[in-house]
């Protein structure tokens, strides 16, 4: 149960969407924004992203969520998106997303972790300047959406099996300001 | 100098959000959303918090932008703003403010670290669940822009007296989706 009376039963951050609807409606234009895109990194790719730095902040809703629609972009393959969260370094992805990866566990560690040479092996790799941009955002701002589920002790469900269903429809219709008005189960 | 070639001069957030507008747009409306609000929190509650938590993720370029802001809604009141940085619980504020600044410090560290005991504790001080939930999005939410400045290197300048002209802008005019077309010094 949250700590605070959000006055429905939504689960994670959709839960608090729904108590907040002024700042719901521009986190929900920002994931848009970084998850949707499609110039440059791949929405699989953006979703891996989110879901090993949601790991990292061990925010189970958000790396199980992100982890589900990761999973559909890359027709069903769950051992990728499991290796790419605890075990990035061999999983078998390209070396650019690695290199974006260990960017992105920087971030989450905090802004100035990252370094010079973080930068230029991620260049080195092929990433260009908007990769290498979005990569950053996405990190961040998964360090504040994990922390606003966790922080607010968001209802968190155990049952992995109720992931899917919710992800699909968020991977056909994207994460818009209308996320936090559908009240499906998830 | 950042690490990606924004192609302008602005300094901190403003130079990274001209680079993206798509992601500013949704991020100045959040910024604005979270910050302007004059329902429970005061904005120079907001800004307090955004200072202390900036300060804590070690953000020179957001916890001097944030600080000056708090500043001027405080009747220019420089030392109250200081003290709330480094050491808010002996600083003149509410007891309310200082328990939803505890939750904000616990943010910054991650989000389950914020206890049953801490919400408690600023609800017996008398915080809504309102201020409870923009006090976590706040912390949570400068999570996400300490760590966009720094981890892509944004320019920050270290004349504290460039700060307070750019701050007076955003006291007057908000932080709406316009903030990174100005074309100012800051």
């Amino acid at each position: 149960m949250p700590y605070i009376n959000v006055n429905n039963d939504l689960p994670g951050i959709r839960g608090l969407m729904a108590f907040s609807p002024e700042t719901a409606a521009p986190m929900g234009d920002l994931a848009n924004a970084l998850l949707k895109d499609t110039e440059g990194l791949s929405p699989a790719e953006r979703e891996l992203i989110a879901t090993h730095v949601s790991y990292l902040n061990d925010c189970f809703y958000c790396h199980h969520s992100h982890g589900e629609i990761a999973c559909i972009y890359l027709d069903g393959n769950r051992d990728l998106v499991d290796q790419v969260r605890h075990d990035y370094q061999h999983a078998p992805i390209t070396e650019k997303l690695k290199s974006l990866l260990r960017i992105a566990g920087k971030v989450q560690q905090g802004g100035k972790k990252v370094t010079t040479e973080d930068v230029e092996n991620a260049r080195t790799n092929g990433a260009t300047d908007k990769e290498i941009h979005d990569t950053v955002l996405i990190a961040a701002a998964f360090c504040m959406f994990n922390r606003y589920v966790d922080g607010l002790g968001a209802t968190t469900p155990t049952d992995l099996s109720t992931y899917p269903p919710r992800a699909k429809q968020v991977a056909e219709n994207g994460y818009g300001r209308h996320i936090f008005s559908q009240h499906q189960p998830l």
